[in-house]
């Protein structure tokens, strides 16, 4: 059985377009009392754009605080908190910012009309009911989480997505003045995690045809961004995210994403950090593709953070051993069928003791 | 206002996806009375295919006939059909062929719950009720139909697509395996569609960051097909097709584009025969693709049809020009803002005396 899979059925694209968002939400708001809840993550607050959010009188507005990723306690405290703001459902649910707070929203959407727990819908297409409507706008690029079809939560037990069709955006508006301001280290880091994950899905065993053109593209967007530092480097930027959560469609990522998710999980590293530093050590597997990340470090004039393994205790460096381990798809993805033989718990140990 | 446009929000790609398509139907078939109307290429008439077409007791299959470009009339025709097969309407449209079946079964989809004729919806956002839930299969690839927001029709006054949100299709199954016995001729006239309209796009006043993302990839993969023959060649053609498609949402074709409808209107020309013959002409607008589309001809050994103007009167080409001269979006997109200035009734004629 061939993937079936679901895009963002609506997409805006264009430096300004973030001003259409009321007209959009407005088709929505069908009834009298129909609300909006906006999350928005509050490096916003008291900035130009908090001005520019078209807040109506009864919707609900809500600074969301990334500086962890995302828990899954968290999202169910924001679904309750929206939950008791009005006797009814809101009509839609928007997300402003970077891949954290678009999935704390998508989380949200689908917490309102499915019972429990996140965590407990934590893993493959675990989701009952269709979600609110709901609405991603990036104010950074590079995750994807503009067009995938998973928010990634942390969780008691793992790092693990809730990956639905219902997931999936219903709408994107992706206006690249959002992210001219980004500061330059976090821009890197973040625009990394797309070309490793475009690296590690061109290079993986899953890919086809249609995955490696949209990865292909990416990344040669991704050269023009951090390499040759083209003009437009925010509208090229924002397609290379997009063509990079889309190449996801029919391939996975690999090694990097999977000892990333390690670092997340015991030392709360930010995801396109812990990519970065997972990257750098991971030569023999991605030669060319590491060779050309050192080449855009030096560029960007990047420093990564090292030695941040000595902090870690021999109990947390087991976890971190087994939460990489334990995400099968991307090492099969990385390494084939029998990558248990070649990932061992001491080769993937050793990996970690360099960084 | 920047363009909201919609996507195809369901998409399968993968050799041999097509016999996903029961499975894929079967979500639709909600009562005991659900039925299914297949529109059929009648050139699979006794092939394989046909017995392929996963048809239950109650379901229509129409062989519709393309070897005329689509007319209004026949849609209403087609539609007729559909409606007197029973009293309910179907769960879905199924189109089965290239972009002219494609085509057709789009808009036998809308005019199933809109009412009047096909021709009173040429334009743009005319079409008031959501279609039947349709899918397009292709089995040709190149003109972009199965990701397109238009249905192209010859109608009384004009040849002109019913352009909606609502035309474009709700899944689309891109098998690769479905291509790959198209007779060599029609598969390169049908693909140069896809690059003719990418050297359009990019050379054109509209393109933005998005569209040019997806032409220029779909412009590479046309580039293996048709200079390098690279293996896996119906695969890349497949992606080459809908990434062109994509790349329209924020461009436009061009004076290609509109000669041939003038073409097709007059001589019932078929498109992608009729954008090659222009093409050829249209060099001192687009050089450098016209000189790698002759270096594509060269090595696929095709012969273009020549002086097919001598068959047309005086009236018949004056009506040819003026076809092609109501397309003010596709000129403006060539030449600017003052295209009339560039492109007279007597510069039209000249390049039409050519051909």
């Amino acid at each position: 059985m061939i993937k079936n899979f679901r895009t963002v059925p609506n997409i805006v694209f264009g430096k300004g377009c973030f001003y259409q968002l009321d007209n959009i939400i407005d088709k929505r708001r069908q009834y009298t009392d129909s609300w909006v809840a906006f999350l928005v993550d509050d490096v916003f607050v008291a900035t130009e754009l908090e001005s520019r959010i078209p807040q109506h009188d009864d919707d609900l507005l809500i600074w969301v605080n990334v500086d962890d990723e995302p828990k899954t306690t968290y999202v169910d405290r924001l679904t309750l908190e929206v939950h008791n703001h009005s006797r009814t459902l809101p009509c839609a649910v928007i997300g402003i910012g970077g891949g954290s707070t678009m999935d704390l929203a998508k989380a949200v959407s689908l917490m309102l009309t499915n019972s429990g727990c996140s965590h407990e819908y934590q893993g493959w297409d675990l989701i009952k009911n269709q979600g609110i409507y709901h609405i991603g706008i990036p104010t950074l690029s590079g995750t994807g989480a503009e067009v995938s079809r998973t928010t990634v939560l942390t969780g008691p037990e793992r790092k693990l997505g809730i990956n639905s069709d219902y997931t999936v955006f219903d709408q994107v508006i992706l206006d690249p003045n959002l992210i001219k301001d980004v500061p330059g280290l976090q821009r890197f880091y973040t625009g990394m995690d797309c070309y490793i994950h475009c690296i590690e899905s061109l290079q993986g065993t899953f890919i086809n045809t249609f995955s490696r053109a949209y990865g292909e593209k990416a990344l040669e967007l991704c050269r023009n961004v951090f390499l040759d530092d083209e003009p437009e480097s925010e509208e090229k930027l924002m397609m290379a995210s997009y063509f990079g959560g889309m190449s996801i469609a029919y391939s996975q990522v690999g090694a990097c994403h999977a000892l990333s998710y390690g670092l997340s999980y015991i030392l709360g590293t930010r995801h396109g950090v812990g990519c970065c530093i997972a990257f750098d050590y991971l030569e023999e597997f991605y030669p060319e593709g590491v060779k050309e990340f050192r080449e855009m470090m030096k560029r960007n004039y990047i420093n990564l953070p090292r030695n941040i393994i000595s902090r870690v205790n021999e109990e947390q460096l087991e976890k971190m051993i087994s939460v990489a381990l334990s995400l099968d798809p991307l090492w099969e993805n990385c390494l084939g069928k029998n990558w248990k033989e070649i990932m061992t718990r001491e080769k993937a140990r050793s990996l970690y003791l360099k960084m």
